[in-house]
Parts: structure tokens; sequence; C-alpha cells
């Protein structure tokens, strides 16, 4: 089967009998609703560069396993040289959508996975690796999205899963069958569930023997019995509702989403199960997802980061501020933090190994510090953006007024007329041009894109003191030490 | 005639005929209009602290005009002790309302209009300062709300007003007549114009002979002939119009507002008017203006501030992170960046000094730098905000799903109660309990409150770069360069 | 007896007999050693400007004790106006000196004496305040310089004064006597502790019962006998003994000196206790100390910091860059981030409250707020200096290179010649002129005066954590929960 | 020629006769003078660690050239994995060094000089490239140590080299003869000068044809006829002098230098002559030189600042403070700037690129993100580790009073004795071993080394400003404005 078609990919959603909720009801055409739409452009996006001749080379690869062409959102890393790939596939899909274009958490769970399994048939005699390639041909044979699962919603934080008052806090194997398990909880924050034709479900924490029953993972159809989702309000949301909303949307096509997905007693046949109370390799798929993810933001926020400078960039313009010698120094800072976190994405990358089962994996410590500096320096660009942009971002009246008809003026002006008036400045753009790109600026900066760009920057693939923590792992304090001694003459 | 209350304030709001729009339509009711009613509560709260014996004594203050009692927001600065009960009071209010109360737009034209007409008549022979003692013995008595209305559109940023290709970039007199003179343009941006019984404009740059029919200050009723308002659209705004909006609000009483005031020829009578051509005191008036203006920023975004880190500490509660130390340091980091900003501001206010008129200005240099940190504190606030509240800040489901009796779990659970379920977290708090905080924060993140509380603390009373010069203008780097030459040995 | 003028004051230490170590040598005219003497010179400007009539308004004062005419730095301060006074007067010697002049730990040491020793009678009925007033009394009319001793060294920092395995860790009483007691221990870093006629010795933490023999103040003549100093090594301290010393230096005629103060077995008599045993005190006598200490950075290092942005101007000039806009930009924040902590300094005089005592004490959280601050703010001044400054502060050959008459080149240049002909930069300086800003700079950011500007902004009166702890003590973050809960709309 | 010894390095130098003045004086056994010894020294562990087994793989190369083995820092970059490998090197001799290692520019300008030749050779026709083809293979053969030098003293920074009213303030062709040419000028900040065989002259601005006869490179022996040095001062350079100096001087073996070099009408032949009034390739030289060596600054100041790292949890448990949250967590963040410096040297370097002439280039956009970071994080390393550090680093006597056996105490303790007790302090550590920890602190905060790793990280290989001007020009700003338009829907 050749690589869909964006078209293809969203007929096929079409196929599926996914069960999403909304706003207390039930949403069934779902594909066609525009509050969920743009996040399935995005997701369409993914298959529709694969098909450009001009972005072929960096969104397609021949599988490993099958050697057929394949979506390199499907692959696993046989390089480092795939790594930095992988990096600058997400910068190009952050440039064309800006926003979260979903399908990366896919990706890094097929690496992390693969190498987790292999290492734990390895220890136990049991056959997940084998269950888990079979399952990626299929995937790779269909050209799939996934959902890549692991934020359980974790209840009260001081407690482990097996001590939490109520079992379901983390999802958890509740019978176990001969012909597989049934399985009982939720996974919170989940980007681009309802988007996805199938879900691939890791464990959220490293585990003791104690919560062996959540220490599971598994795959399953979106649409399998049991299984239902409740979609996550973002900022500005309902604009998408508005009657011929476009400007005031700022980004009309492309958005992010996200879900509750309920497990509620859901049946996995055992060729889907890739972890099943083997509790000590629970800790390895945490990290390695994580690590992968945490390197994914050094591409795919760096994208966004491309347009919101060009953004503010053509604000400046728009404004008539071009030329300000503290205009051109602000996006040369918006440039420089930018480009500091691609250089973080491309390092942890280069400085990848290769795994027992033989993908590559990134530099943990690299990546734990790039992620650092994404839940730093997109608030800063965004500060910068909002500086640039001016209080006109925040106040313009609405795309209706713009289009208004009700006259007001004493000499017959319309409501749209004092507005396109009001709102002219440079030459250099309309006033329609103007107001788009401000609009633009106001969703990447306070509307639902900063969901995207900033909140997920902050706590996607791990809060901020969870970087910490790991970077405080990996630092190797103690060599350094060493350093210091045999530098300041200190002999022991 | 007493105080009002904050209901009478409101009733009498209905009296007048302001002319609202917006979303392309005339808005009739527009006092009970729930997009616009939070604004007008926070004006309310004006009246309302004024009435409240534990707040009387730093709310109400002897007029020195007329020895009545009357509200502080109508107050002529007597002493540095009133500039920073000023700054007390604002940030009470920030404190009661986590929004922007509109109100100190007034006074701050209150009292750069009165010490820069003094001057002007001086020089000039005029009688402003006079017409400006009437007109301000007339807001005291009546305990009226004045929109201080600076901001023109400005259309090319590098052309000033006379240069410009259409003459109504900047608000400007269009005849000039036995009684009074007609104007034509706008004022942008102007929060709180539509709660406001009268306008007191002012020009926004300093001026040259070529635009001294620019260099214009009057005050007018709110509802006059000829004047009208556009609103601006926020962030999330229209989630104000949901059926039984509550929790989703963030802060359900309270909000800003911004609106686009046109001037499409209107009379102004001469007792009315302050300056009128004598565009040597046009800069005079802008700068006092500005310098007031900077100040109030050191109260009333501390005052929000207040609420942030409060809301920031139990939302580290409600999610059972509140003994990390990685969240204790953060709120400290919090505190000391708000008290930070309140330092600027109680500085500025003590180191005022007299003007010729009589009244207290502020200095210009300190309250420059207090506005120029409140273009970066507020943001990293708010970064710390969003890193401790958590991602479920903006994947939360709506409040509809929260409260949904649809049944959608085997057994029979309903979307409200898988929701109440899974997200809940400490038995400090109730499932709707840590929902409302988290709508309290993204609120004020990136919903309505964060175009108060952020891009409001970037480009109110001047974006960065305007502070920055007059920090330059008023750094006398002279001074201190002779400072180092003695220390240095430099002779000359 | 009338104010001592600068050179009484050098005089007056000729007569003491303290004892100073230095380089494993005794010191015997320390009074004219290179190395001491422009910290002697530091404190000689504290009375040379009160002598000055331009500065007398600001650094003399009626003591509120005796009716006579004293200097500022003995002062017991009388009203919030006397607290600002004081942080301006430490700005003017910062301004003067650009160095740490060693009064102001005196002058806090009275004030939280004073206040500490009335409550502790009231409470023990005790006679420690009337002592007190005596003493200082006695300070007051022989214009005096007293060191105020907070800081012993420690030992484990985990373990308190009786915990530690060396009694002798924190200085304590080992004797009472009938007339007085015997003590021994030692302060560390103590700032001017040689300079000065008296030492006023404080606790240096809170105590519980265990600890009652470590709860003593006192006062004692710096050559009493079983007291002396060792003297601290700074930063480029031999440069001072170079011959002919003077451009190289940087600032050759001010600077700062730190010592260990030993207390060998010294006896104080009754007369001159302050607190001997009464533990409970202890605490509030530390915190009082502190509060006013972190005040007192919001003045002088501000005063250095004017200095230190003039330089930075200067050398721009000589280097023929001050016209570049990034640059003035960087002037601009220099002078920023000085006004800010001003701001802090000026805040929390201004919100100072009288004590049970009588005089004023400063706003503790602001206090503290101001010297955090100053562990930053600082340190960005001298990266902006030094990026301004150039390479060349630190690559420039030595004065006497430039003064050298020695041949090398093929027309007869000197190496003289070939130095002013090579760093000739701009024509508004001779390279001598540029050489000595340079140098000042190098002295500011890595010289003997970055112990001042740097460090000591750091570690002076209290490390950064302890500012955060007393932040978060003062930072009433309950009522801020209330306000937030008010908002949200939380019952509870 | 087998690669040399560190001793055999050494000893190499005593053959040369470079004239080297200081304090106004020639200095004849420079080898081995205290003050210039050290900075020997790390080039010499350049030679060292290239026969350690251990750091062999690292350290040498098979030369492109001639299929022999040299030391990396002689090697033409054949590959992205060669940039990569000298960013690690570079690390490596950082930990090792704790200071500047002086070898690095002499890398960076073989591989500008060797491409940029090609390129010269290919439109003018002209012979460089070979000539200096055979001159490395000469430096490669006998392992020689390269000063590429690079800034001119600049005199006037406003006015190009052939405007300035001192023809010498950039170096220049004074004469063309048919054997070769004679130079005459300076450059300035020399890094490792004095210790290098031999210089590489490179131009340091681009330039046009009025400047034609100071486009020039070429290569000369340090001790030709006519050249000579001026040695710089540094930060605490006379400690070196201290007799039985060590424990003060913090790295006792390794350090920096820097000085002028001057040509008086040196004499060049034209084998080694590089450019030659070709004055459009200046432009091209200058930039690729100074992109190697903002890539090389992602290496070395990352290794030194492991050793600052390590040096502050050292100073923490001798301090017994290394179980504070506050200070783990400022570890923490040592580590993760430090990383991100690394990041952006590796990332520069896998995404470089062949040139012409066959070697590989690094990215230069991301070459001036990197050194833009280390402009700024080594300030902010400094401040956390004197935050750590404590007070004492900066008050500590002298070695000399901690060695001295005066008797100063009562009962016959000796200022050694004195110094040893008081500032003893966690058992982890001798009060001996404290001191190391902390003399090596203040070492690099504010003595001799904080010249290396402040002030050369804020201006070797150009000031900040300078990286700006490049981020501007590289990022593409036109692009980004594209993808802003498509998103945002504005065509045109």
């Amino acid at each position: 089967m050749a690589l869909l078609t964006g078209e293809e990919y969203i007929e096929s959603l079409r196929k599926l009998k996914t069960r999403v909720y909304m706003f207390g009801e039930k949403i069934d055409n779902w594909v066609d609703h525009p509050m969920i739409r743009p996040s399935i452009n995005c997701v369409a996006a993914t298959y529709e560069l694969a098909q450009d001749p001009m972005y072929e080379d960096l969104m397609t690869v021949t599988s490993n396993i099958t050697g057929k062409k394949i979506n390199r959102f499907a692959h696993l890393h046989q390089s480092t040289e795939d790594l930095k790939n992988k990096v600058k596939m997400q910068r190009l899909l952050g440039q064309k959508t800006a926003s979260c274009f979903q399908r990366c958490v896919g990706m890094d769970a097929f690496n992390a996975v693969f190498s987790t399994t292999f290492e734990t048939d390895e220890k136990y005699g049991t056959h997940y690796h084998d269950n888990f390639v079979k399952y990626l041909t299929y995937i790779q044979d269909n050209d799939l999205i996934v959902d890549g699962a692991m934020t359980d919603p974790k209840g009260d934080r001081g407690l482990s899963p097996s001590q939490q008052s109520d079992p379901d806090m983390y999802l958890h194997i509740v019978e176990k069958r001969e012909d597989g398990i049934i399985v009982r909880g939720a996974k919170a924050h989940q980007t681009g569930s309802i988007n996805s034709h199938e879900h691939l479900i890791m464990p959220t924490v490293a585990m003791a023997e104690a919560d062996k029953s959540y220490a599971v993972s598994f795959a399953i159809q979106s649409d399998a019995d049991g299984l239902f989702m409740i979609y996550g309000r973002q900022s500005c949301d309902t604009r998408k509702l508005e009657e011929d909303a476009d400007i005031d949307l700022g980004n009309k096509k492309f958005g992010g989403q996200e879900a509750l997905v309920v497990f509620d007693n859901v049946f996995i046949p055992n060729e889907r199960i890739f972890l099943c109370e083997e509790y000590d390799f629970a800790g390895m798929m945490v990290e390695r997802f994580a690590g992968y993810h945490r390197q994914s933001y050094g591409g795919c926020k760096v994208g966004v980061g491309d347009v919101v400078i060009g953004a503010a960039a053509l604000a400046a313009e728009y404004n008539g501020a071009q030329k300000a010698s503290h205009i051109k120094d602000k996006i040369i800072e918006m440039t420089h933090l930018n480009e500091t976190l691609y250089c973080c994405g491309i390092a942890c990358s280069t400085e990848g190994y290769k795994t027992k089962a033989g993908n590559y994996q990134i530099d943990l410590l690299l990546a734990n510090v790039c992620k650092q500096n994404v839940t730093r320096f997109p608030y800063e660009i965004v500060r910068l953006a909002e500086d640039i942009g001016g209080g006109l971002m925040v106040t313009m009246p609405s795309e209706k007024d713009f289009k208004s008809d009700l006259e007001v003026g004493k000499s017959g002006e319309t409501i749209g007329d004092i507005c396109n008036k009001y709102f002219k400045s440079s030459p250099m753009a309309t006033t329609e041009e103007r107001m788009r790109i401000l609009r633009f600026l106001e969703n990447i900066c306070l509307g639902s894109s900063a969901v995207g760009y900033r909140t997920e920057s902050m706590h996607g693939a791990g809060s901020p003191q969870a970087q910490r923590i790991m970077i405080s792992r990996q630092g190797n304090i103690e060599s350094k030490k060493q350093l210091a001694k045999d530098i300041a003459g200190i002999k022991k």
C-alpha cells in the first residue's frame, strides 16, 4: 500500500467510530467539527509534505523492517543522521502549521517500545518485541497515525499508583485472560488522540513490585469497545465556531487538540501487548520515550518560533517601525533564542547511540537540556513578539466590525470604514493584512496556539523539574569534582 | 452630593446614551451585556471599597478644592504621601478584581492637566487652569468616572501628526468657533471608555508649530453628539456569552475593556477646553500624564500579581505538590518580582515633588524604571504560574462536561462522573475547586485577563522603548562620567 | 567636641594599638600601609563630606540623645525620612569612593541594638538599653567609628553553636565575673574592623536555650587586650605595593578591607554589655540588624553603580563607540538596573515603622527584596561594563610599560612609545585617559573593588538564600490565597 | 618526525629568540618566568594529552596532506565528525587546564586560510593555496605551535584602515619587493603569541579597494627580525611571583597569556604570503576564521565550566551545605547552562559543510549563536559559583598566614593555628582543602583565570554585537516572513 495523501488520511478517519465528547455532548461528525478540524489538518500536513517532491527526502525513508518507503514518522531511527532528520522534519512541520502536529508522540513511542521490548524479552523470555515489530509493520504498511500515550491522571502526586485511594488514577490491568487482558484507567492531556487510528499505551512512571499491575504497554485501535475521549478546552476555542471565522482565528487552517482518553474496561489481545507486569522495565520505557520527546521540542517549537519571528518582523513593517534599532535587536534576540533551541535538538541527536535492539537513542543529558530551554525561551520569544506587535494585538475590534456595513458616521461611514480608516498604518500593508498578522500573534501569544507554543512547551514531555532531576542524574558531578581537585591540588 | 455606591454608579450609566458597537452591531443595553459588565463591575468596585469602613481611609480623601470628602481617584495629590497612597489604593483594587479597574487614567489625567494648564496660563495668559478646576469640581462633586484619553491611532509611525496622509490619524481641531471648537479623530486602545461618564482628552506626542491644530486638550461627556465607541476583542471574550458561564471564566465577576473612541466632528464648548494650539505644552502634558501612569503600574499590577501568587500557591496545594522545594522557591521568586515592582511604585512616589500649580508629581526617572520592570516581571510571574499550575490548565474539559449527565460509561457513569473522577487530585480540594483555580490561572495567563496582566503591562502607559528613551534622558550620564573621572584620576 | 575632619580621624587611628597581621607578619604602622590605607581613606571620606557645605545637610543631623550635631552615621533614625536619607547618604559615599566605605555596619548595629535592648529590658528588667544609650552618647560625642560585627566563623553549617565540636566557632562567654564577662571566639569577614575605634558585637543566629552562652552583645575598643585581626586577601591586593602604583590600581585612593577579628579571652566590663544569655532576643537583634543592612545595599551599591555606568560611558567614548545604538542601549540597561536597586532601598525606607524604643525600622519584606536584587543586578551591570569596555581591559600592558624608556623599535621607539601609539583610539581622549578608565573598570569587574561590588553584593548582609527565606516568611501567602479564592469563587 | 612531548615542546621554545617585554623591561628567560610559565604549561598539555593513550584517539589524527599521524590542532577538518571532535578535544583541554590553552587560534587560522586561499587563487590565479599547503605541511611535520593572529589595534573605530590618522593602526604592507614584502603594524590581545613558534597573520575586517595594502595574510617565525611582544597584565598576575606561591594561586600550574605583537618593518618572504592586496577576500578570511573560532568557545569554555561546576560542588561540601535544595538546584542550573553551550558547539559542527578547497566549515548561524551564548552563560555560572562559594572566597587570609609560625594567641597559638582553627568547616575536608577550592574559585571568578573565563568569553572571537550582526544576516528573515504570511493568509 502506498503512502496516503492528506485527503485519504482524513477520509480514513471517517471510517472509525471513535467516541468523542465535548461540551457535555457526543460529537458524531467530529472530522468536520470546526473546533477539531484544524488539528486534523495538522496531521494531514504530515502526509501532504511526504508527497511533496520538495520535502520527500526529509519526510520519507526506507523502512528497516520491510524495505518499503514509509513516512519518517513511522520510522525506527537507524543512525544519528536519522535522529537529526527527525528534528529537521519537525522544524519543517512547525514552520508549515505553526501548531503542534501531533504525530511525533507515535514516532517517539515506536522507538522507545522497540528497544525496551527487546531488553525485556532478553531478561524474561517474553515475546513483546516480536509483537511490537509485527504491529509496527502493520502501521508502516498502512501509513497510520498512532497516539503514543503516557500521562496518567496521577491523582495524589505524593502517592505511587498502587497507593492511590482510587485504583484507576493510573491505567492498570483489571483482568488477565487466556487471550489478552482487560485494562482500566485513563490517559490525560493526550495530544492528537482523536485524530489517531491507534493508541500505543505506555506507563508513566518507574514502578516497584507493588505497582506491577500498572506496568503495562499495549496498542489498541481508537474506536475499541470501552474507549472514549473527552475534548479539552483551549483559549479562544469557540472563535472557530463563529460564522465565517477567518481573520480573528489568526491561524485558520491549523491547530492542536488535547483530550482525556478513557479506558473503560477495554480488552487488549495478547498480540498487542508489549509489557505486562514486568515492572522493572516501566522506568526504562518512560525514560526512553521522554528522552525522544524532549528532543522533539528542539524541532517542532523551533519551527513555530520561525513563524513567530517572521510574523513579528512583518508586524514591525506593517506598523512602520521596522527600521528602529531596538526592533531589529529584538528580532535578532528572538532568532538567537530560537536557534539555541535548535542547537540543543541537533546536538542531542548527533550525540545519540545505538540501543541493543539496533535503533538509535538520543543523548539523554542533552535532550533534557534541550527541553529545559524550551520551558523558557518560547516565553521570552512571545514576550518580545508582544512588544513588537503593539497593544493593538489585543484591543482591535472583531473581524465582523471590519466587515460591517452598519452606518455610524455623520458622513455615512460604516463601522467597517471607521475600522479600516483608523487602523491603517504603514503603506506597506493594507489594514486587513496588518490585522491578519496581529491576530496571528494574538493566537500564538494568548489564543488557542498559545496552548501549544507556551503551555505545551512548559509541560509537554515532562515539566521543568523533571528535566532538572535528569540533568542532575546525568551531569556526572563526581567526575567534575575530580577535575577541580586535580587543578586545585587536592589529593584524595 | 455624597459618594456613590457601586450600584448607584451602575445605574448612572444607564442614563447615558453612549453609542457602543461590537461585532458589527450597535449594543443598546451595554450595561448588562455579559462581555461588558465585568469591566463595569471593576469600576463599581472603586465605589464599593470607598464605602467600606475597612478601606475608607485609603479610598477617600478631603478635596483640596472643595474641602469635601471625595474618592481618591478624583483627587489632586497634595503630598508624596498622597502619591504613595495612590499606589496602595491601586494595589488594593488589583487584589480585589485581578483586573484593570480603569479609573486611574482619569486620576492621572486630572493631575497632569491641572499642573500643565497652570503653566500654560502662566505663559500665554489663557484660562485653562480655571476651566479645569471648575471641571474637576464638577467631577468630584458628582463622583464621576472620567476616561483620561491619550493614545491616537498614529497612522505611519515615521510621520508627525501634520505629515500624515489622513489628517485624522491624530485627533485635531477642524473648526474654531466663538463658543468652542469642533474636533475630529479617534483615541485607540481606550481602557474603560464605555464605563466612563466623561472623557478627558490629551495629545499623545510632543509637537512642533506645524502640528498646532493637534495640540488640544478638553473634556466631553461620553454620549456627546458625534462620539461613539467600537469595542475591542479580547482572548476568550465570548466565553462570557456562554450559557451559565461560571467556572470556565476563571474570573466571573471582573474584567477589563478596551475600545476605539471616535470623534466624528464633536463640538467642545470653551469652558471644557484645556489646551488649544499651544503646541509647546503638548509635550509637558504627555510627559506628566505618562509619568503618573507609569507609576500606576507599580500598584495595580502588583495587586493582580498578589492574586496570581495566591492562585499558584493554591494550585500547588490542590495538585498535591506544595511541599516540593522547587515549588516553594518559585512562589518566593514570584513574590520577589512582584514586590520589586511595588518598590518601584512606592519609590517614584515618595521621591515626588511639588509642581508650580501645587499638586505633586512623581519622580520621572524612577517612574520610568517602574514601568520598564512592569514590561518584564509579570511575564515571568505568569511563566512561573504556568509552571506551577501544570498542563491541566489548558487541557481540562469544559465546565459543561463536568456538569453533564450524559451517560457514557459501562457502569452508567456520566461525562461529569468521569471528569470528576479523573481530575481529582489532593484531598485538600474538590475537583471543582481545583478546576476553579486552574481556570483562574488560564484566564490570567492566556485568557481575557492576560490582556490586562500581560499585554497592558507591556504597552499601557507607553511601550518599553518609550521608557528607555526617558531613562536615557533622565539618567544624568554626564554627572556619572564626572564621578568616574574623579575616581580614575582623569583631569578635564 | 566638634565633628572630626578626615585628617583628624586618620590621626586618631595612630593612637590605637590595634594588632593587625598580614602575610604572616605583624603590621605596625598599618595606618600608612599601602594595602590598608585606601580603606582608611574611604572612612575618612565619611568625615570629609560631613564637613563639606554641599553635603552637610545630608551627612549631619541633630542627635535625638544629646541635641548636638552629629554625623548621620552615628544617628538613631527618627523618621522614615531619616531612613531615606541614610540611603541617599550611602549612595553619595558610593559615588565618591566607588568602594565599600565601611561605616554603615556601625550605624545599622546602633539602631538594631538600641531597639532590641529596649525590648529585652522590658521583659527581663535588665539595663542594657541604658548601657547602650550611654555608649552611643560617647560614640556620638567623639565622632568615632564602630565596627558592627555579626558573622561568626560558624564551623559546620549543619550544627547549632552549642553543638560544634570546637566551642569557639561562635563567639561566646567563657566566664562571668562580678565586673564583666570574658568572651572568646571570632568574627569573620569583618569589613572595616581595622579602621574602627570600637567594635560592637552581636550574635549571628537565632538561638535556643542550649546556646545561651552564645547570646551575647557588647562593645569593646579595637585595641583591647586579647583582640587582634588577620587581614584578608583581595584580588590584585599587592598591586597597591608596586612602586609608584597609580594607573594600574584603577582606583588609587579608595578601597575596602576585610579581616578575621579574633577574641582571645577578652574582658568586657558590665557597662558595655547589651545582651548576656537572654537567648530569645538573639534572633530579634539579628533580624533587625540584617534588615537595616539589607536596606543599606540599596544605597551604597547604587552609588558604586553610578560610577561604573559613568566609566562605561567614558570607555565607549574613548573607544570611539559611543554612538552605536547597542552601546546606548546597554548604558540604559545599566541605569535601569541600578535605579531599580535604588527604588528598593528607598521603598523599604519610606515604608519603615517606629519601634517600641522610638527609632525607626525598615520594612522587612522590601529590605529583603532589595538585597535579593543586589545579589543579581551588579553582576549584570558588570557584565555589560565588560562588554562595553572591550577586551583591552584585561590585555593592556602595565603602567610601567606605558612609561618605559627602554628603546625597542628600529627607529628608537621606546616601549612607552609603542604602547601609546597602538593603544590610542578616539581623539576624545589620550591613551593614558583611556587606560585609566579601563583600569578602573578592571578594578571593579575583577580587581580589588570586585570584592566589594560583586562578592559583597552577593554575601554581605546575608547570602541570597537568607533573603529568600525571609521573603517567604514575610510574603503573607495565606492572605494571597484568600484573594485568589475570592476571585475564583472558592468558598471555604 | 614524531609528535613532540610536552617537555620537548618547552625545550623547543628555548631555541627561539623571541623578544618579550614586561613591566617596562626585556624578559630574557621567558620560558621559566613564573608569570609566563603557566600559559606555556597549557600549551604543553596539548602535546601531553596527544601522547596519552586514553586521549590519543581524540587528540591525534591522520593528516590528509601527508598521511602521517599529527596532532588534531594542526589538522584540516575532513568531515563534520572532525568538527565535532575538535569541540570535544577543546572541552577536554578546558577540563584539564581550566584555562585558555591557546592552540586553537592556530587550528582555526589553518582551516580559514586553507579554504580562502583556494578561492582567491581560483579568481586571481595566485599561488597562495600552494604556499599555504607547503607551510602547513612544515607545521604538521614539526608539530609546531602557530598563533593565528587577527585583531589589529583599530584606532578610531569609526574609520576604515586607510582612513586612520596613523596608518599603522591596522597591520599593512609598507613595501613590496621581489622576494617578499615588508609589513608594519601590530596585532593586539594575542593569546598565546609568546608560546608560539610561528605567527599566521590575517586581516581583521572586510575591506574596500582603498584598504588594499591592509589586505594581507602571511606566516612568520616568532623571533623574526623586527617582531616583538609586550606582555599584558592580568588580574592577580603578580601572585605568581610571590615566594612559594601555591594555594593562593588557585590554579598553580595553568594559566593564559595575552600580548601586543608588534611588527616593526618585518620582512615576509614570498612563499609565506597567503593574501596580498586581494582586498575582496579579506572579508571571507575574517568570516571563516571568526566562524571557526566562535565554534571553539562551545568546547573550551564548556571544559572550564566543568571544572567550575565541580569546584562549586566541592565548595558546597566543604562548607557543609551540599544537602541544601537551593545548592543542588544551583549546581543543576550551572550544568544546564554549560551543556547548552556544548549543544551549540556540537550543533554548529555537525551542521557544517564542505568548502571548495575540501575542508569542512562550521554552520555560520549556529556558530554565532554559540558564541553569543558564551558571552552570557559563563557570567551566570560564575555568579552562581560565587553564591555557592560564600564570602570567604574573598576575605580569607593569605597562604602565608595559614602557614605562619608567629605566635599571637595567649596560649601560644600561631597565626597559622588561628587561621586553621577558625576556617575549619565540614569534617569532609581539611581547612587547606577548603582554602584550595575557594582560591580556585576566586581565580576563576575574579583572578587571573577570570580573564580567560569571563572577559575572553565576552570578547574573544568577536564581541557580542559582532555575533548579533551575523545572526541578523544569517537569520533568513525573509523566508520566515513568508511562513507567517502563508499561515496568516496574506497573499502577496
